[in-house]
């Protein structure tokens, strides 16, 4: 192969769950064709990212590779794995290639930048294949929580890969493809150079649950429930809305989805084919006059989201429709890390509007959709690589399942975001760092996540902000005192005085006592009026602010 | 009783999870003398209470009704309800009542405020009794996850209250008392009249497990490990660090304990005869030399606290002392809800250090200080009150609860923050509702939830920080043009050129158009430039911010 080699290039999702981007390059060093499987966002949260509104992986090495870039493909239509699409085809600009379901959602998605959905290839699923440069790629169906999930056969010169995307090992997963070991067996067969595979529930030591087993408890719930029932699940897994409307339909009553994402998830699956029996829904605006005890909603929101439809039904009246005492509220869902919050506090609000609660506590109303470690041994043991490289994890997912994988006498490689690992040679190795990180939509533009600007609004949160303006004349003499304006402080402190009072006192004096050669430089000036600011904000109520000095002069 | 009322009136931990307060009073309505019984913090967030330091309730009614205080007792020392008797206690100025170790605890807290121990009383147990005005208060003991966890006996000239504190029914609780029913047979056997009741666990259906459920898999785990092993849990849970030390020192390794609160707790369950066989420990400064397979460190953090021992230990050296691949973290806790991110990150930089971590999942390390469902079912009928009123939940909980006891046939009360419920009388009723709510402990002051900051901080987190700077000599013609000062945003926009460059343009086009009314008027200059600010910013970035205008005047 005259010095062409095969890399792996994580840029996103592995050393995380979520903002899944991963690179496969093949050729000569520094010369690799490309393609990208997955271009998946997170979310933000309050904590590390206020005001954020979504977070992208950083894509600068993409960009100044992009001549490199054959296609862009998509193993699911999850948010995780689509979700930047839009937000980075102008940059890229290469194609971008999935089945149907998913390629319907990426063109909704592309449809927001103005981008024509034609940009979209739709692929078929194994064992039809398309190629891309040196790369053959077929769509290899698994089962997961949402339609047509694929891994990926990716053929090099270098030998077979297969990227298995999210997945569980589900023989009966209600819509869509199940789990097919004859099929994963004879793509396995000539032999697999690399599995790079799901690592999420590889601390769950049971073999995972089926779609199904959700199907008796939820249809027993909702057929003994007297008033309005009201059931939340991740949008994007139809299989469940369909159980969860099934069971609605054989309990009498009506349905009417609530919430734009899972009226285009159910769409987007009627409009491909995957789904065709879905009972018919009623709208918003007819549900609100059918009898509350004939009624079932199907509602976005399963993990607390404030705009979501749940959020506002917990909230009040919502679509005309409020809930009352007896009704029923269906978490048919798991919180993910991290939004216990705001789950907790929706429950809460339900509580106080009389409205019975019922979750997956007791684990009726719920299943993962991915392998858990047997399944994921399982798996190794059926394709049988020469290695296995953990993604779509944390750090300890992604360091447990190389574990998993060395335990049963394979090569399992912790490989995290940045790590170009070379998979030619005799033992796969890095060969480059790249940087790598996140990129903020924040508003209408695109920040770096070090750049700073949420770095500030992290401080004025945690310690309030004081401005500090004074006027210089054209001999630098100041125009009278310095004033101050507070924002998220205290506006008394030790001496029971306005603090705004004790500033303004204490920054007047340091104007009187300072020279010429501080009044005549901005820089020095500015350092010992925030340096007097935030000690006499320490000694009044024992916070250090931020400080804005605006130093105005005539001139 | 010639119009004499016996009231409850909880003024935190009823609508929550933290910061207990309750309130039992007795005489003529409005002349009442009262006792208070706990009076502890909760802890703030970024989420809604960024920069803030601890949150204590509002103890608005208390401070106006203090001259009819006689005591506040102290069920046990958690910080949800012994945590705010130092910042309350200038204001109250009521004797503090508790057992040794509970005193112990809340005099180290008065301590920090310079108030003399003296003003913490200790009480024996059960059936020794204090009496305090109309009241008569024995301390039942009742196993929970910390010593000397008491339930109240409260005597009133209308009957018999029972408050339980937080407890479990453990029979062999390590350390402390035992779970008792032929006590509480005892004291129940004259009638009870209310049984006011900890809710915490309503929704877990199994019985709860005992303490030493823990001992034999810590054991195994800490004898199998090879290199240096690193146990966190709630520093309080006497018990279980006792567990995990004994566990330790079987392995044949020398233990020390790290972080302030650990050592404290131990201290107090040692100097209050609590504890008398706990292990000898060594210093950290000892422990850096001992071979790391000697060597068992007990540290605070289970909660993924930043400051606390575990997560400087993720973060590298911490008293000399630094894991390494092949050392073991147990984390012997639960995750309490809304700390999932802080837990997750502090194992992944311990994944990231080579250490392998093991908690909870299994459900073999640890187990709840509350008692379950079936454990509520059980005291309900052993104490077999008129009314059940639960407590020590969030509204869902104190929901559920108030269910369980009306299944049974009791009369179960839902009473919140706020409500002041008469139990004299046919029914229990709401006879009034009271102002409650939360105060910040906010650096060295104390503001009010509703006070405004912490929205602002929130908003500025959000949103970020523009401030308007313009100065207008005499004539309020403007001298020079306004100028900008951005914090938390983006430093371009749309149109490519600096942000702070596109408001000055259009702030400066404002004030050549504005007229002599507005330039004349602070508030509708204000007004207009805040107008433009936040609009200009809406088309360049797509983000509406807080505006800070600020107006000089020459004069």
């Amino acid at each position: 192969m005259s010095g062409e080699r095969l890399i792996y290039l994580p840029l996103g999702g592995a050393g995380e769950i979520g903002m899944n981007c991963y690179v496969y390059g093949y050729g000569k060093p520094g010369e690799e064709r490309l393609i990208v499987v997955d271009m998946g966002v997170t979310f933000p949260d309050m904590d590390g990212t206020p005001g954020v509104d979504l977070i992208l992986p950083d894509i600068t090495w993409l960009k100044e590779n992009r001549h490199r870039i054959e296609a862009i493909f998509i193993t699911h239509a999850h948010e995780d794995h689509v979700g930047a699409v839009g937000h980075t085809f102008e940059t890229l600009g290469a194609p971008i290639v999935a089945r149907a379901f998913t390629a319907n959602i990426a063109r909704g998605k592309l449809a927001e930048y103005g981008v024509e959905g034609k940009a979209v290839r739709t692929a078929s699923k194994w064992p039809e294949t398309v190629s891309y440069g040196p790369f053959t790629v077929g769509f290899l169906p698994i089962s997961h929580s949402i339609p047509e999930s694929s891994g990926l056969v990716i053929d090099t010169p270098a030998g077979r890969v297969i990227h298995t995307g999210d997945f569980k090992l589900d023989p009966t997963p209600l819509v869509g493809e199940p789990w097919d070991p004859a099929l994963w067996e004879e793509v396995a067969a000539p032999g697999v150079l690399a599995l790079v595979c799901d690592s999420t529930n590889v601390f769950s030591r049971h073999p995972g649950r089926s779609e199904t087993v959700v199907g008796p408890a939820v249809e027993k719930l909702i057929a003994e429930a007297r008033q309005m029932v009201v059931a939340t699940t991740f949008a994007s897994n139809v299989a469940r809305v369909k159980t969860l409307a099934e069971a609605g339909v054989r309990a009498g009553r009506s349905i009417c989805l609530m919430g734009r994402a899972m009226r285009r998830m159910i769409e987007a699956a009627v409009e491909t084919g995957v789904l065709s029996d879905f009972p018919s829904v009623v709208s918003p605006e007819d549900a609100a006059s059918i009898p509350r005890e004939n009624l079932m909603l199907l509602v976005t929101g399963s993990q607390g989201e404030r705009r979501a439809a749940s959020a506002q039904l917990a909230r009040g009246k919502y679509h005309g429709i409020e809930l009352k005492e007896g009704d029923l509220f269906l978490f048919s869902s798991k919180t993910i890390p991290g939004n216990e919050r705001g789950v907790i506090r929706i429950m809460n609000q339900f509580s106080e509007q009389g409205v019975d609660v019922v979750d997956d506590s007791m684990g009726d109303f719920h299943v993962s959709g991915h392998a858990n470690r047997p399944d994921l041994e399982t798996v190794h043991k059926l394709v049988d690589p020469q290695i296995v490289l953990p993604m779509h994890g944390e750090h300890r997912h992604l360091r447990e399942h190389a574990r998993v994988a060395s335990a049963a006498g394979r090569k399992g490689m912790l490989a995290v975001n940045g790590m170009m690992i070379e998979l030619t040679g005799n033992e796969p190795r890095v060969v480059e760092y790249i940087d790598t990180g996140r990129t903020y939509l924040d508003g209408s533009v695109q920040i770096g996540a070090m750049d700073g600007i949420v770095r500030d609004r992290i401080r004025m949160a945690l310690n309030g902000h004081v401005v500090v303006t004074v006027i210089l004349d054209e001999d630098d003499e100041p125009l009278g005192e310095p004033w101050c304006d507070l924002m998220g402080l205290a506006e008394t402190g030790r001496s029971h005085a306005p603090l705004v009072d004790v500033l303004e006192e204490d920054l007047a004096q340091f104007m009187g006592r300072a020279g010429g050669k501080t009044l005549s430089d901005d820089d020095k000036l500015e350092e010992g009026l925030k340096r007097v600011a935030r000690q006499t904000c320490q000694n009044e109520i024992g916070k250090k602010p931020e400080v804005t000095v605006v130093v105005s002069r005539l001139s």
